[in-house]
């Protein structure tokens, strides 16, 4: 494998992920996506379903041929649902490429718990461990050097990094923890559903799955690891008219007296050196477009003495950060480059 | 005062609460709008500014002249900012004219509070005391042949038709309730500013004035009185990207073991026979779309078992249960007319 | 027939059209909707397909059962497909019941027509010559007393009430019109379709079907009578990233030196004692919003010396005065009611 | 100056066009920003009003100072409103930089002209007459080592990529040319206004400037010199409900009969080895979205044989293809640089 010169594929390349990391390869100095794999347009070029992208001139494959995407490929990103995931990550695993799943399959160790949230059987526990869960800020160093990588969750990516540290830190009550999750409309995929038809959206705010989004217990898995011990959360997710982002609002009761500002110092510490987390000042929080077509996660905080509760405000746009660029960020640190390869946008705005 | 014919001034009428009033009287069997005053259009007619509202024929006059206007109406809406109110409603008064006021200047019983929340000084609590404070659902006996009101704010009263039964019934523990607020942007008015500028919002949902809102110690001050004692809470504000709606999600620690059911019933039965507030079967929450243009409040819950939480869900419309409606409800209330005159219409969808 | 207390039934009542018919029936002082027909959620409440229709009581049937419909309404709206309508229009007339269909099937007097245009076989021409074409304003006096009326369409509707004074009076040549509209999404109906898929309208603005949308021959049909010699046209049209509305903008050369105040008052003059025209003054142009909600087409003028061009802008609601709302006015007037039963709302604003 | 690094100033840095510079001149690999003057937020990190843009650490002054630009840049961008840029523009060039405006000050090379549709006294002609006027993919070659070039206007750089082939091949016949213009609101600017408030524009589709745009006569001037021959149009500017994009709905009368084809292969033969025009095939036409956030102009054609007219539709990125991109592009083409520097994105989708 020629350490600057690596070939990529996509499977599932019709959806918004697999597009956004077409998009996002783009500009990346070292990777080059060679082949993209998608059962419904299949054997069309790219341009004809994404006029967008009349300028790329990839091959559009039909159906997943491992041998000849490993002639193609040294990586292989699945942007592909859950259940069909965990099909493919083995085979490709097995043809010796590395593989970055953006599906829910691989991110939770405990298979009754995805087989309660998913309602699907879960992957082989072999296959469960062998997967690194890539929360870039936070378990990056696993990363390094890892041959087969599960991407978070795009809710999930947005509150662990809000809570992580915090809760590390001992300085919020884990238990006491509420999410409360505001997602963009391209979060629900490109698949036809009334719930993502225009009339139906615009001009309107909606909550969804209380209490049962499968992003749940990823959630929980990662802060039990922060607290040391097992926590659960009440998480709750909306729909917002707009195409990208998300927002996480979350609320924690102190262990002790601290202020904001002590808050955005401990952030800002963990954080340090990490480009994509940008720790917003005190009485300052993030709105969504502020990071809007970009790998950044930006966090806010509110200390609120006469509850003696705080507010954690954290955005991404749900197909970078929470989807194709993390991913890309997860290769980078696999490959022991610079984690802001193929990243290095700067918001768009307005 | 014929008690089927009366005619009502608007003062403050070029601001979204203000036109609102107008489209709702429109259709209002016993009140004829005489007169709308403004001090930004006066002169011109309101079709100029309104061009919607060609047909509207009434007086558009400049400043409020209180014996001009008593000899024209037999009640007056004031559709002005908190500290404006509290000049004009004296004079109206005392002029005999039925005061409804759609400020925050009559809502909190404490001076303290007020000037503490609202950065003003309050209104001499004379005038406090003999304002009734509309929220009709809860308060509407006291409404009942009242001749000042003081109506209520748009979260405040998303968010206690929400919450006061539960509280009430001793169901949940007051100091745990945490209240996510969403609200178009017609809730900032129209009033010019960055924050209302179309390319800052359009695809954009950002945080606001957290721990800071003004309708906070009015939440407070309700949910004590539904309680028994003080209660304190933590409520969060945010702008959505769409002209109308708002949604409270608010959490709740349970007191006993109850499921989702059970408060389904608990709300029947307290809001039986208002017509205004829809309570959805279990499994199905309320999108602010549903209510869109109208007087109704629909709410949902969702009991969680895994955290001994409950998720209420309430949605209105910011300009109408939120202002102008409710406002024309408390009218009706007062009159022991028929509370839903003027207010008949049936959602608009899509 | 009791002439005010008339029974109707909704065919197709879970399209946009139909479920806006329900809207707008509920405050018709002379018509119960007794009975809605739809295919897809037949033996549900219509709460449940549609929550903000929760105090609707009217029966949700399966499938057309003449008999059963004629024992329960004296009139039916079909908001059903063209190449259904046609199907049940005869049946529903021949079971002696009035019909208002908001279909193409017998808007074009001629088959070939029909068949060019709507890639469909058409209805029977006896049919055809059956159905009087509703275009409330233009043949109102011929939907007087009638049984079978087919309702325009959207985008003809906007047009046809914006051209028809200017080409029967001779004041702009007919070969020279081109008409550049504007619609929003619901206008593409509640049918699943990528290009209803939010995430694909939302922030993008699109032109579809150039030169080949089936409302310009019944554009030119009308235009054609207007001139008393055959028109063909330039229509085009757009999708707009909005629920609600068309615009029409339509472009043609002057016949004689003529101002746009010349236009004001001879439109003025045509639409008198009209009320869903309003006429703008010169200089001011009517947007969308300003009849969002309504029965209203507001139209306005500009004259460019420059070019010996006039511009005319024309604006509905494209699910009211576009389709279910002229229904109804059809009804009205086939029944010599006052047009404006059931219609008289003031635009929603903002 | 080195050829490859180049420092640039930008005046008039607060609005979008000026922030659009900042952000794409971050991917330039030969142009550094190293200030930034703005007399709204002077002495502030340009974090503090614009967060999205934290890493920034560009100087930002105050006031227009020269001496001291002089000595921190190579070349400044005007992205002030016109009447300004006529005073900064000649002390610039006194002071020996290279200057792109992206005002109307310079556009037009008539001041009778300039005087007539921007209400304002033009400025010297002699300083109008050194100014090239940028439209890149017309008038590269003239722009090739100037140092003052006139950026084109928004839509005037839509009309006319659209419209130039087909003029200047005598395919159309120019006094025919009719223009349907549409904007999104970003092209408004970021001052505040009514008309740019969110709740009035939202859900909302509105025509302005009838026959009095100030493109209008910019356009005339270069269609004219493409026909050989005075050309006068009826141009027409609508605001549609999205923050970025501009699409031209432009009529023609063919001269000939000849296909969609024909138009295709023209304009592909015209703009071979221009990068930033798309030549759609037959039956496709571009949407907004299509060309989002980056320097793309895409063009579509429908021939019409019924009418024997033809329809172009050409869209482009109002802030990038219609201002910062195209300013950026014409410095790359002064310095004689690939033109495609720092404009290499590909579009944001969804």
């Amino acid at each position: 494998m020629n350490p600057i010169n690596i070939r990529a594929a996509i499977v599932g390349s019709t959806g918004y992920g697999g597009v956004e990391l077409i998009r996002l390869l783009q500009s990346h100095p070292y990777v080059t996506v060679t082949s993209v794999i998608s059962s419904s347009n299949a054997g069309s070029p790219i341009a004809q379903g994404f006029p967008h992208l009349t300028e790329i001139r990839t091959d559009l494959l039909d159906g997943v041929d491992v041998e000849l995407i490993k002639s193609k490929a040294e990586v292989v990103f699945l942007a592909t649902p859950h259940g069909i995931s965990m099909k493919l990550a083995p085979e490709f695993l097995a043809a010796g490429l590395k593989v970055i799943d953006l599906s829910g399959d691989y991110r939770l160790k405990s298979g009754d718990t995805y087989r309660e949230w998913y309602k699907h059987e879960p992957a082989p526990q072999a296959d469960v461990e062998r997967a690194i869960y890539g929360l870039a800020e936070i378990y990056g160093k696993h990363v390094s050097g890892a041959d087969f990588i599960s991407n978070p969750g795009c809710y999930s990516t947005a509150t662990l990094l809000g809570l992580y540290p915090a809760v590390q830190a001992g300085w919020i009550k884990p238990d006491s923890i509420i999410i409360d999750a505001k997602s963009a409309v391209s979060g629900a995929g490109r698949g036809l559903n009334l719930s993502s038809h225009y009339s139906e959206i615009n001009e309107n705010f909606k909550a969804y799955k209380l209490n049962k989004h499968q992003h749940t217990p990823e959630i929980e898995q990662v802060l039990s690891e922060a607290a040391g011990f097992p926590v659960i959360t009440t998480f709750t997710t909306h729909l917002v008219p707009m195409t990208r982002g998300i927002m996480c609002t979350m609320y924690a009761t102190l262990t002790d007296k601290r202020t904001t500002a002590d808050f955005v110092e401990l952030y800002q510490q963990f954080y340090e050196g990490r480009r994509f987390v940008r720790v917003r000042p005190s009485g300052i929080w993030p709105a969504t477009k502020e990071v809007w077509g970009t790998n950044y996660c930006d966090i806010g905080f509110s200390v609120d003495e006469r509850t003696g509760r705080i507010t954690f405000i954290s955005v991404i746009d749900n197909l970078v950060k929470g989807a194709a660029g993390q991913a890309i960020q997860n290769l980078n640190l696999a490959m022991d480059w610079d984690e802001t390869l193929g990243l290095q946008f700067t918001p768009v705005y307005p």
